[in-house]
């Protein structure tokens, strides 16, 4: 097994830096890729341990080149989640001032973020996409464009400096990541675990969503993530990529997920891990009847009715 | 253990006919008792083996005192079930004619069934009602009344002749009875059985009783009697007497017992056994995705994803 | 229309008490039947305005002799309910003492709620059932039993003094009583309301009840009584007296008949009538989303919709 | 009112043949935006009738910048949609061979529809990304890259000739457009239509999205879109963008949204129109319970109860 990393590169982006927030990106080679399928592409065959990759983000949300490359092909498995807040800065070459900039670039993804501050700062600007923040810096460092959006972090790389920085037209704006791998046995339960899995319905009737929906309902667990992605079987057909609070380990959500597997079509699991929004104690209690206590108990008491000793 | 049922008396009744159809009971001695409450206290206190008692009817639907007793008190488990078709004969004296009736007497609970009966062929006639059908025989018998409602089977018993049989103003009158013992190890499925519990809710709201009967919905299981009954804690008060179409040892009826343990308040398991209405065989299939075979599949499935072969 | 009302007899029952609660009752001609059947047979042939009988009580659940009644023949409607304590004294001749008694009567229903007071203070005593409460005062006034379990109100009217009074095992012992009369329209509502309604399923099938229950529970609906009844149609065949909390008139609950009518094979509507246990006022408010207003709202808006003005 | 449809250019791409399609487009002014925000902003200021964008295709799912555009601003209604059939010819200046071809283009959208074909056929060759589709025609056409891939329409406009047609990797490849305006009055019902909406919930807890999905399946309505979209306050915080069969004046669908509407924190109503992948007529029919006569039918039966006339 390689002791490398594969990431959504290029070098010097948010991915990376969200990547060296893990202390386990510390022991392995980080090798960036050119894009997420090639990432993941990397893991399935052997040459990286694991890839680093965005999935969601809170102005796009279900990044769906991710989505797509987990929901189909050889299995793999999120072993982690990274949560970073995304504020950009306005890199220039030394010395330049606000009011010299006439062209401004970033990737295409940072437009929304940065729209408002610049129809305030810089209203004039010429705006030209880049493939990447990281290479919108390296284009103002060989003096293609006057200033770039990216993140603080990438000015040293480039030999620029950042004007400003904290700049976020949306609060709370955040991109989740995930490290993918192989499948392997979950990561142990932390006590504000999430679990991710793909369903298909069986068939297509009124009601039958709902039905899906109801086997975490009904066990008290919480949905985080709802996305629906094409099966390819045309247009309509939907399967649904569901993040829901809990460790398959729990009792209702190892419950919920044989329900899920008896009435659809297919589920494909695609792991438990750690929730990076809140810390372990952090999460609130199972809702009444549903913590794994109350399931030993009930499951001690039908075998004991089984058995005649009641 | 004494090898007695109880039963409820007197002798040459409905419930001695339908008691005498079980095999096993050729090899008890029968003891009638005088209620339902005696005949459930001697199996409590161990002075019968099992008691054989009338739990619900076609025109009464649940009988209340059955029910109550078993809602409360030592626990008490159904080991078997018996439907009895329940029609009349007229009885008289031998040489009595229909034209010389003037008085007819049966317990009140056979009027129901005989109303258009004496309405169309005995439209004069007075009503006296007595403690038990086998008692109006005997009153005939002794001359008190001209004539008594009571099964054929009384006929021979109190030297009396049927001047008619199988009258019955509702088809399909039946008695439902129990066989009622101590807790003990349920039968062996049959493939057609049916599981009868006590459900207490946890708190009165909108909804509460919709998701408890959602516990067997969603599982594929059907019911077949739902009887609520007073809790003692005032009125407005109640606990459902729950009759369900399945097995404890099925997958899927021991995980809505599960359930329901977790959410309600108290479950009092009644106990599993063959079904009278029709043979093994003859219940219909599981519904998609609730057979054994889906539930022990989802499971080894989620064990596998918890293992990491996946 | 006659200015009578017909209630279950005799004279000086708990049945009476309760009807002379009602304010109406001064100005009508109260009759006693001797059975809820007549009493309502009375209504439905003109013969009386209206028909007071009991329905529930914190024994016995639901009457099922009125509920019956309710369910088939020409349809009826509620239109008031009295709820009455009941406690009972022990009606002795003048002069009589606690150690003088040998024998006590009353009739059978009211055996529960005294037998704990026989154990401790008259345990030796012989208990004989009479055909009401009323008529064992009379035979105690006739010197057939010594003493006479019954309502305080009947010593006077029987020459008999109170030996005890307030005896009751049950704490909350309550019954429920109806006024019954044809089909008019529905008194206003007062905020705090009940609506009665009998529900026939349209099939039988797993989920059938929980759906039904689902059109009240959806709209924030408590149920207060669900009572299944047989149809005729044979053992397991049941319809479902439903007593739900609030008026037809309410927008929440118009809406849920609405769903059962055309989910049902059959609903019929027995009255909204004022909740005797609390007053106007002390009801609940509307959970969110399912008051009048909201209601109104929503409709509106979706008349907007369709007119285009969104 | 301006007589011209914005829509999605350039001109020569798939959207504006779909857009012909429609009877109306004959007798307007058709002028290409550079992007769907700037079509749809066209409507909004009022420089356009209506703008006709992409929405939905088999490959993709629901297309982000369009739906993101109906979740937020001046609120948009879907007046049509059209569903057309994606395949791809290979354009080439005319002479040009097979074997002749280094370099292909076309929009990126176009490569996971003509990847396996490439691989088949031309394993070897360089792909680059165009603007468009009729942008990677275009430079063709100026010698820039050897082959387009492209909608088999615009070998004319460009001066090209189509070496392949028909080319797609998956079966049924198809794309969604809607034609977007400013809120009306909704198309009158043909039998077979479409409704489409936003929902916020109200709060974050188990079983929220299964109830509101609940509205639509307890009336028979099924659902043929469910696309989650970031509401911008913070990841994990979504509204769902809904497409529901039927139309706003079926009774049941106004029933459902009625619901929605009362439970949801926010519902925009996009719009009911006539649905492009069936005819009228070939819509299966409503569900027992849920048609017009049975909504109707309840509704009177609820208003004769409250006059007393049942």
């Amino acid at each position: 097994m390689p002791a490398s990393y594969a990431y959504l590169g290029p070098e010097g982006t948010f991915t990376e830096v969200a990547l060296r927030t893990l202390p386990e990106a510390a022991t392995r080679e980080l090798i960036p890729y050119v894009s997420v399928q090639s990432a993941l592409d990397a893991v399935r065959v052997g040459e990286a341990e694991a890839a680093f990759v965005p999935i969601e983000n809170s102005v796009e949300g279900g990044i769906t080149a991710t989505l797509d490359e987990l929901v189909a092909g050889t299995p793999l498995m999120i072993y982690r989640e990274v949560l970073l807040s995304i504020t950009f800065a306005l890199l220039v070459r030394p010395g330049t001032k606000l009011s010299d900039i006439k062209t401004v670039t970033a990737h295409p993804a940072a437009q929304p973020q940065v729209r408002n501050w610049l129809k305030t700062h810089l209203p004039d600007v010429v705006w030209e996409s880049s493939a990447s923040n990281a290479d919108g810096a390296r284009l103002v460092q060989e003096g293609r464009y006057d200033a770039a959006f990216a993140g603080e972090f990438a000015a040293a790389r480039y030999g620029l400096e950042a004007l400003e920085t904290e700049i976020h037209d949306a609060e709370n704006a955040q991109t989740r990541f995930v490290l993918v791998g192989r499948p392997a046995r979950p990561a142990a339960p932390t006590g504000a675990d999430k679990t991710s899995v793909v369903l298909w319905q069986r068939d297509d009737h009124p009601g039958g969503l709902r039905d899906l929906l109801g086997e975490f309902a009904t066990r008290g667990i919480n949905l985080m993530l709802l996305q629906s992605r094409p099966t390819g079987a045309g247009i309509g057909n939907y399967c649904f990529c569901v993040d829901a609070e809990g460790h398959i380990s729990d009792r209702r959500m190892s419950e919920a997920l044989m329900g899920l597997k008896r009435i659809c079509l297919q589920v494909r699991y695609l792991g438990s891990y750690p929730r990076a929004d809140i810390r372990p104690g952090e999460a609130r209690p199972p809702f009444p009847g549903t913590s794994d206590e109350e399931f030993t108990g009930a499951a001690d008491w039908v075998a004991r009715c089984q058995d005649g000793r009641f």
